[in-house]
């Protein structure tokens, strides 16, 4: 086991994805925590705050800060975390990257590669074009080389991890049509964050099924910007979430058509998908024939995948669960940070 | 108010189709109920196998029978609800039909039309292919008429009545194309029947997301006859039920492309909906921009339509939502029981 | 059944309560609703506020008007039920009956006999103490000729009724030792009102059990008012609500000693209750042994009732359930002006 | 860290507690797992009996073994988990023993020092009498120098844990009157098995709030023992257990009364129980004013206490809360391992 200890330093931590992000930062060995910050929480300590890590020392010993780069900076953080909104991040990466700071983004801020994608989609001009070129997506097991050299990491959101992980091998091999991809995603409450909202209290989320933020959610933009690389063209597709009543996890279900260039569809999802993730310790294979299941990867940072073919309609099913909070935003995000300082890419992640 | 009172009986009631379907019975002013049967509750009154109904006369003086047509022709039954198992109910349909007893029938027996379709889905010949002639598919709002008039009723099940209702009114106006259709739907556990089966116990479903049963789950069956009916075409489609974490309600989400046939397609769906269900005091359309939640059917005979146009792909995206429980199963048989009897629709079934 | 229609009038209805009341108004044959008031969805029909209603033409006919004294006197309501915080409850009451409208108050204002003891829980002055002597305590099942012929009716808190009921006939009848009374109570969060409160979230709440409000919870102070007339002296009692992940219902354990002065202590409990509540349509006497269940009672106006004797230390332990929506606050107010208005007891409440 | 790696198997591993008790052993960084049995999965391998833990080595590369002692031992293994129902534990612990393999058993077999006691509350005479003198009831904030030298530690159960770790202290101190505790214990369902048992099903256990189990349940005998032990004198309480709808996570709710022997109550309880605890890593106390939440501990070993003192009656009120298969049984037992092979006590268990 590496002995190395990086200094880092989270902003913005108050919410579920920073808490998630804090949690397992407090048990990798190779981590120490300097700073974190909170506008509503600064002056109380990281276990007062959060009571699961009552009796981790750092926990009981590190305060909560005001934001302020200046302040993040005096801590000796190498690394910094940013749990932040979208359009707020930004601000925060410009100044710390200035510093020589390295930034892993878990907002939506630096994902997209065009500006005018990210005003469409988020309804605001993008705060800092200037960085966009700078920025890698953060999913490891397709940009790993690039994740490593970057100083600007932009952490991919949950929705898209779940949707591209069974997409890019597929589309890059060119096993399907494009513009037959249909996508119903099924999402715990804790995706809508950690906000006083008379719509997300339990009696009104509990014995609840619904669909909601069809069929432009903003997580399509980053979704289709991925997936139109790997098609090498244009990709649109229609995604459907659903708001469900669990705390954690995302399920999703992707149909689609086989574009016929392939022999039996199945075997060639198969050799596809296992060699595209041969190497990679957090991608599940579960093989035809199999459903995924959260319930199997909630606090891990795996992500499984299986499918059937319905031969009825000649269609490609394929199923993904993964941890919205985990490998759809904070163990993911850890999973870049390990890359980016030559650690191990499991270091602290290893968790069933 | 009618003041007609008719006699029924419920033959295998104690699963959880038949206790809902009883709930509502004890509550229907025109009902008597006269006989309810279980091989594993005999001799139990109803109040003791169903807590829920301590206090209601009827629950605490009738006692469950062993199932026999004699029997429950006996009790003076005019109706009688069969909430078995497919393969078993037919048995009971045959000797009840016999006797001049009409029959609502709340399994698969009687809701093909071909017996081949039977095999090929439920894994055993028909067990009484001479009448399905003879048996009506229980859906109201699409065949009120031969409903009034049968004397074997088959009532649909529950993801049917939720992919039907959206559907069937805007493959008759020729609005969609039929083989572009895919569906996902999510399900309360409580459509898996009362059963000791350790992957039904609580902790094995809660906090779990899952895709099962498809490509081919035996509902398709059902729900291909009456589509292709509809487009006067055979009819091929993509099913994904889903296993959700709460105790009942279905929703829906049907991904379509329009023919091309009409103008606006939201105001073609809003036209041919709202104009099929005129008439239709449980078909609630939500209109565009809205989707059904189950949280507000539940417990009631109510079917929720709401759609959005995904202009970037040109496809329809349907939402509906009902209790698989209620205008899934037992409140829809009772709605087929009061056109059967000469009732208003709605007696005893305006529940909110 | 009654042919009489009683106009009535909802104040302050767009919570829980109000929610559960109204679901209830709208099916009760002798109810025509004629007004409901909300500051904040003012404007808005019932049936948008409350999508659950959508189809019962009260809800699409009837809008949220702002609360005034003056407009709901013109609307022609005899009886008005105030679902309104604590405080605010008094001033609305006061106005009614100055114009000889009946009032059912589902707040704590005029549930305690004592200013001094509402400014003791409540932490503010009695807003109204000239009208205490006028306002009878709503537990029908002891209270139902004062609260026939009152115009001020106090409904009791959720708690209290689930502690009440099985605890006043057996202290009336000298079976316990006051000071030996402890209880602790499970509620679902709907108790907590539909508030945008980041403590309320479902992923705050769910999968999570814990106590909260001890030692002096506000209810405690109508509770041991209760327990004390029944008692024939003051009785203080040790209570601990919990906030459980359910939406609605409330258990129940009650631990106490038998004063002796009985024989069997559970043959006595038997024979007490049952007496007690001989003419009562919604409490169920389990009987010994049994444990009651809130699943079973939930949307209903049944409070279930049962106990075990723990001969090992001497101790009865009594269990009760009840809907706290229902039995808890909305049906049990329904129930009071069932009898305020001459209407049998159980009109629009028969529900299972 | 010890690089110190120790071979151990798991007995009957199929059930909730074996698979907790696995998930953290795959983890531990001191353990080798070469054995695990399960008559039912004899054959798979654990990855395909848990899936959750694909992707860890030796899930995919161990197998289900029939049990017996003769292959167990073969195996290697110098402890033994034993993760089997009362009464067939003892039996395995025997041929162990003989071989001189040391077993920490998760059953009820080894935890009553007295024969008569174990019939009386277990309906059967005890299996192996011979061995209570050698068991070491595996409570490690308690018993930590006897575990360290124990061949056999019978480690406890989950509502026992929940009620000792806070009373024991107490009681040594007399601090409290014994005859006055009483007890409300709200209990996760997987606490009731992984089995195939119909009134486990999501839908009977859902939305659902029951005591059950009173007033003799199983785990009072160990209590009591343990109780009488630290009180030096016989005590008797009232428990009652109850069903909750969560996964996980027992929260326990105690009144008791003051010996009166002490100050300030609320200052003794805190000096006492800080005292007792200061060396404990996963007693976690809260302090008075706070009532401890299952959410923040379960998937954890700790167990956090705190307390409120109710002047109106002169009670004291704690509030424990602690994972029934974390600190109540899987993690708590790997404390007990640490304890014998001289590791130290939060190796493979500082988990937040």
């Amino acid at each position: 086991m590496s002995e190395e200890v990086i200094k880092i330093a989270v902003i913005g931590a108050s919410g579920y994805t920073g808490q998630e992000l804090i949690r397992l930062l407090v048990m990798h060995q190779n981590v120490e925590i300097v700073g974190v910050t909170s506008r509503q929480e600064a002056g109380r300590s990281l276990s007062e705050v959060f009571p699961r890590l009552r009796g981790a020392r750092v926990a009981e010993e590190l305060t909560f800060m005001h934001p302020s780069i200046d302040a993040i900076a005096d801590t000796g953080a190498s690394v910094v975390f940013l749990a932040l909104p979208h359009g707020v991040a930004s601000e925060f990466a410009i100044g710390l990257l200035d510093k020589g700071i390295r930034v892993i983004d878990l907002s939506a801020d630096f994902r997209l590669r065009s500006p005018e994608i990210y005003e469409e989609f988020y309804d605001q001009p993008h705060p800092a074009p200037e960085l966009l070129d700078r920025a890698v997506y953060g999913l490891p097991e397709t940009y790993s080389e690039e994740i490593a050299s970057a100083d600007l990491v932009a952490s991919p959101g949950c929705y898209p991890t779940s949707i591209l992980t069974p997409l890019l091998p597929l589309l890059k091999a060119n096993l399907l049509k494009p513009a037959s991809i249909v996508v119903s995603s099924l999402s715990g409450v804790s995706g809508a964050g950690k906000k006083a909202d008379a719509s997300l209290i339990f009696a009104e989320v509990n014995e609840s099924l619904r669909a909601y933020g069809a069929p432009k959610h903003r997580h399509l933009s980053e979704i289709e910007q991925e997936l139109s690389i790997a098609a090498g063209e244009t990709v649109r597709i229609s995604f459907v979430p659903h708001l469900m009543p669990i705390t954690a996890g995302i399920a999703t279900t992707i149909f689609c058509a086989p574009s016929g260039d392939g022999g039996d569809i199945s075997l060639e999802v198969a050799r596809v998908l296992e060699k595209a993730y041969s190497e990679s310790a957090f991608v599940r294979i579960l093989g035809e024939g199999n459903f995924a299941d959260t319930k199997h990867v909630v606090r891990t940072n795996f992500i499984d995948i299986g499918w059937v073919v319905d031969s009825r309609t000649g269609r490609l099913i394929l199923s993904s669960a993964e941890d919205n909070l985990g490998k759809g935003a904070g163990s993911q995000a850890i999973q870049s940070f390990n890359l980016m300082c030559g650690l191990p890419e499991e270091s602290g992640l290893m968790n069933f």
